[in-house]
């Protein structure tokens, strides 16, 4: 390849920051990479930086010292909060989506990976400011959402199993009780999924009374793991006074009407 | 916002052409995003696409006619993929990922968003010949790798559950062998999950005599859909006849011997 001009590097550049977001590339990285000396490379990020903060897309960090280099953060703001979640809520308040159990169908929404993407990227940004090591998940349905979450913020993602498998050597169980339909259920995780004295967070599609939750801080309690957050992308108004305290939700379910084909669900006033 | 120069223009485009894949922008969301003049904004686009290019980082392509604009397609080179598959391997042959049985521990690796990014765009960029409609996949630990390959080609993800759930309303069912174990398993799938007369690709983690991707064929046939490609990141080298033909395979995966801690594994020779 010839050498690349000023034009070409930033629109390479931008790429390769833009894949994997909080991931911090050296200096040095583009200097090979584009075999450019470093001050061209250093003016080069001055540009993207600029870019992404008028275009409101993210922030460009810059790290200095031996360990230094330069990372993407993504961020969003509240009108972009807004939009995307008003939206949500439109496509969800549809009464074909209605179950009966007045159940929601959402399973081609919180598996379409566009959308999920755009809500990790809000999760992201609520959690920027908090250090964690892992992003914590339950099977089956937060997976797509917390992936997403784990990889806006880099992190590693830890899924916990309903029963234990034998492709996961030694395992811890717990029994925990789910909110919303009472029945006793397991949670398992592999003994060495996890490092001890880690931080997470706690990534799920939806909580009602908060019973998955509570179950998967008694499952890190017996890791020596701390929860530093809660996010779900749909809390249910009631109950209240849910099983944990302090939870990030994107949407708020208030009603699912089945005899009339009402949805009453809303953006989180918090986030918009 | 003040208008932007044409270097930061750019950096704002090639990002959102590259966090969204496969999805077709028009030249005028980016002329009013910008506030710029038509042929400004083609001219930008022709600097995008070689910066691609000459980078190997993807290609930029241009859609004629009403339905017109452009998107960003990614693509893995054999060298490239060469790169990341002997990476992939050298992690996987480490004797401490052995479990009793013989099986791998890999839920660190399979669950690691930017290298599952990566494994995504290998399998995006050997299927973007093919229309499809849905990527297919079985819970649980494919789930992370699916949707990296859906979000790559711009699709909705299908997952298949192992048992029906009342939160995804009337469902069908059927049995199958689990080529691995040997036991009759269940899978299981929402009627209103996927439309009939579809073309999918089903995804998976892991392949050993191909009894879940038949099972998969099976139930997919019910749906009136056709199943276009299968991609698996690791097969087995034995039995040689799986019970599905045409698969690709990103890792082959020779012997686990327990007593020696020797893990035999490689790239797929026709990728690399």
């Amino acid at each position: 390849m010839g050498k690349l001009k000023r034009n070409e590097r930033i629109a390479a550049m931008m790429k390769i920051l833009g894949d994997h977001p909080n991931k911090i590339y050296t200096l040095n990285y583009f200097t090979e990479r584009f075999q450019s000396a470093k001050s061209t490379i250093s003016e080069d990020l001055v540009i993207v930086k600029q870019a992404m903060e008028k275009m409101s897309l993210g922030r460009i960090e810059t790290i200095a010292g031996a360990a230094g280099g330069v990372k993407f953060i993504p961020q969003t703001n509240k009108s972009q909060n807004k939009e995307l979640l008003m939206e949500m809520s439109t496509m969800l308040m549809d009464p074909d989506r209605i179950l009966p159990g007045g159940f929601l169908y959402m399973a081609d929404i919180i598996y379409w990976p566009s959308i999920i993407q755009n809500l990790g990227v809000i999760f992201a940004s609520q959690f920027s400011h908090k250090s964690v090591d892992y992003i914590v998940t339950v099977e089956t349905k937060g997976i797509p959402l917390a992936m997403m979450v784990a990889k806006a913020l880099n992190l590693p993602l830890v899924i916990l199993r309903s029963d234990s498998k034998v492709t996961e050597g030694s395992t811890v169980s717990i029994s925990y009780v789910s909110g919303s339909s009472g029945k006793i259920q397991q949670m398992s995780l592999a003994k060495r999924a996890i490092k001890p004295n880690s931080k997470v967070i706690f990534i799920d599609d939806f909580m009602k009374a908060g019973g998955t939750a509570k179950g998967v801080m008694d499952m890190m309690r017996e890791f020596d793991v701390t929860v530093e957050g809660i996010g779900v992308l749909i809390s249910t108004k009631g109950p209240e006074n849910k099983l944990v305290e302090n939870y990030t939700s994107l949407l708020i379910l208030d009603e699912v009407n089945e005899r009339d084909g009402i949805i009453d669900i809303y953006p989180n006033p918090k986030l918009i």
